[in-house]
């Protein structure tokens, strides 16, 4: 990076930059993706004003920006490839408004989704989309995040009403409106979300919030194969329960997490099953129609979680089983993939994944958000033994293309990155090089976050 | 439009296609916008190959293109301004898969959502976007409509998992996924949404399908003046109830629908408040909760309509609503507006119009999606009488302007056509070059329905 460029950002943001190599470490990788590469310089945004400043050094001297709010992301969506501005918005990290009778917030984009859910709460509402890690708002609208609530909520795309994008050119432009429905033009909004920070850097969300469920119960029920944890999911979506959460964890995931929280769940797959009503009556009524559901599905046990505590150790059990995972084999590296299938072909792809894993002698963990018929599967192997890690790469991408054959995704919610490039050619081969000419309308220097996604 | 075009239609197309003056005059206009304009020929296509072959045509001899479904637009966007080709999709009408366990269907564009619903039915399921006029999968996702049922299941946006467009350059693209989420890449299916036949022609849609109610009532909720409903509406959106449908009819718009339909519902402003619940006794429990939440807003009446015929009579009464209100003056030209804002900003906007209609000596009927945010104004008037119809366009684009300073938008659900491309510079004028640059990579010689949107 040009000399000049860190003088004007030095000049510009003397206490809110640095070039400390702990801080460029740690801007230089995710959360999984295995290779890092170094910024040129970490700026800590703390306004928009600030983010136009950076753009502005960056257009002049024609240096690559990549968005960075907590890195949690895991297809290598913030790694600086070609170095530069790692552009940090966790300092813009304050919630402005919540509307609580339009059922809606403002906030910047470096909120995280727990602390957005906390100072909902008083108003009754809470965020609805919750990825296992502590993302941002910006972050997570970028990825078109989800997460356990998606079945019942919908994706990111769905939670956001309208956005402040402050473009390469030094325009800011709002995307979107403020109303819960538009039909006003072309769409915009929906290409910032999920563009994983290559057209535009997210300076302000309004989201919409949902009212806290009242009665909530959770079911653990557990099952001999996966198989017929899978089938019975997509019984229990099909019975019109409409669940919170309807999350697959398979015997080694259970194992996982029991070792990493000192928990004693049966080490056998298992779906964890969460019901909501509007009342106590009516959520035992559901519960006992579910009860029925996962029996029919030759469920082996039905265990109810009705106390908030234990609910809560539940699902940040889930929401951790990626940390829990890794510890598993901490001598090992591990792979990890996201696919999404019609959920009526999840048991056929799951019997396929299985099948591959098995022909390959492969150990892999398979979990998610199997309402959606998303699912995640964990490898493990030393990367530095090429004939195992290529036997991995392998079975991963036979999973693709079969997910892709049954109508289903490459990423259902972790996007491209610099991972999947060769499945979206795979996907959606036709539609780059409009993706490559989007790109160029708002960003015809390729200097915001470059190397992602095509 | 050349002869030579012509005559390759003629041999493609002999009896798929007229220049009868009944059907060029019947694809020349809309059911609302005042202005008319005359195709050169209407071709009917019975399939995606026959969309493709009048795209070559179009693309070789440069001839506009507008596709036309129903017709029920109402900003002018069927109006084939520049002449040309209307490429009639109204025989593309099989359903042509329904996904019980996906909640999905797959569909030729030209399918009617009522005939959709009544294939769904026997699997249980319905198609939960539902406007005014019997329209068309395609035509509603090319404004991106919505209806009755979007305070619940959302708009066409939120219905579409996966299109096939065919464009301009002869290529057919599938954008989206079968599957409920995708992070893949840009969102190009959003673009398509609400694109109004400008960047390609939609041939196959796959949508959701939701569970049909189980137990269904509707209050019919009087109320002495407009402000009072519209705060009741809020009250009941804030309530967490949820409900199916939440529908504001004013005095004149129940007096037009009564002489209408011949019905006898009191003549005062009015809600029609669809509750469902999955059984009897919690409907009942809910119920009671609407009815304290309607008593404590000042209604003045709450009755409840609980057989299915009478549901649907008051259903189909507000789906034609406008139809009555035509009829309400039959010596009169009418002019509609449709706009959006955060319903907590509701009464305020009401009032705003209220005031502009009194201040004006206008007579302007209101009703709306209120549960959104949504509202139309129909005001009626010789449109010969310059002074009269200058003070209604004023009136309504006053309104837009207050609609824009509370956050809300030019159009909730029908789009910007010929009518609304001023509004659309005053909302996102910014944003327009954009949304040009887009139409360039898709119809670069703007041969698709050329002239809307912007
Ligand atoms: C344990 C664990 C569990 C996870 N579970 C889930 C899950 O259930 N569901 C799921 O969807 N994901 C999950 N993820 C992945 C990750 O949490 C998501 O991708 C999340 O959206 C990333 O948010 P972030 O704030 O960390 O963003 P970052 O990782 O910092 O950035 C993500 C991308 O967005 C861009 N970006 C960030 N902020 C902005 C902005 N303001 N403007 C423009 N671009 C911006 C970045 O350049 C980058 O391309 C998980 C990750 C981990 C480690
Ligand atoms: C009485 C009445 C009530 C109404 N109520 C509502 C309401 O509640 N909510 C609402 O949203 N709207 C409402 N409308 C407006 C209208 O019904 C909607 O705009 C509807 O989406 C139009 O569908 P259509 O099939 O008639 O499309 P058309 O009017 O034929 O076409 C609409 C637009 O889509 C394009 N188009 C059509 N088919 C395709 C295709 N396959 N590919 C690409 N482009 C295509 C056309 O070029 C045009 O730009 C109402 C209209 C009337 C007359």
């Amino acid at each position: 990076m040009h000399f000049e460029a860190l003088d004007t950002l030095k000049a510009l943001f003397s206490n809110q930059m640095s070039v400390a190599p702990s801080v460029l470490e740690s801007h230089s990788r995710d959360e999984s993706y295995p290779e890092s590469h170094l910024p040129d310089v970490v700026v800590f945004a703390e306004s928009e004003a600030d983010v136009l400043k950076v753009l502005e050094v960056a257009r002049t001297h024609q240096v690559p920006v990549v968005p960075f709010a907590v890195g949690s992301s895991i297809e290598g969506q913030v790694v600086p490839v070609h170095g530069g501005i790692s552009l940090d918005l966790s300092r813009m990290n304050r919630v402005l408004q919540i509307h609580q009778s339009d059922f809606s917030a403002v906030v910047q984009p470096g909120v995280l989704y727990p602390e957005l859910s906390r100072q909902a709460r008083p108003y009754g509402l809470f965020f609805a989309v919750d990825p296992g890690a502590d993302a941002s708002l910006g972050g997570m609208a970028s990825t078109n995040a989800s997460g356990t609530g998606a079945v019942k909520y919908g994706t990111m795309r769905d939670q956001v009403l309208d956005m402040r994008v402050a473009l390469i050119s030094g325009e800011v432009i709002r995307v979107g409106a403020k109303s819960r429905k538009t039909s006003a033009g072309y769409d915009l909004r929906h290409l910032f979300i999920g563009a994983e920070g290559t057209l535009g850097v997210i300076t302000e969300l309004t989201v919409k919030l949902h009212p806290l469920p009242v009665a909530v119960a959770v079911a653990k029920v557990t099952f001999e194969s996966v198989q017929d944890a899978v089938n019975c999911a997509v019984t229990v979506m099909g019975a019109g329960l409409s669940p919170e959460r309807i999350e697959l964890v398979d015997a080694r995931a259970v194992q996982a997490v029991n070792q990493y929280k000192g928990t004693h769940h049966p080490e056998t797959p298992t779906l964890w099953i969460e019901l909501s009503a509007s009342g106590e009556v009516l959520l035992r009524e559901n519960l006992e129609i579910l009860r029925e559901c996962c029996m029919e599905s030759y469920a082996t046990s039905f265990i109810l979680a009705r106390e908030e505590s234990e609910r809560r150790e539940l699902w940040e059990s889930r929401h951790h089983a990626f940390y829990a995972l890794k510890r598993l084999h901490p001598e090992h590296d591990s792979h990890t993939t996201d696919l999404c299938v019609p959920i009526s072909r999840l048991p056929e792809v799951v019997q396929h994944t299985e099948e591959l894993c098995k022909a390959h002698g492969l150990d892999a963990v398979l979990l998610g958000h199997v309402g959606d018929g998303n699912y995640h599967v964990l490898f493990h192997g030393d990367a530095k033994n090429p004939a195992q890690w290529e036997s991995i790469l392998q079975v991963s991408d036979l999973m693709v293309q079969k997910a892709l054959e049954v109508g289903g995704t490459c990423t259902g919610e972790h996007g491209i990155g610099l991972r999947k490039r060769k499945h979206l050619t795979q996907e959606h081969g036709d539609l780059i090089p409009f993706m490559r000419g989007i790109k160029h309308l708002f960003d015809p220097q390729n200097l915001l976050n470059p190397g992602k996604i095509f």
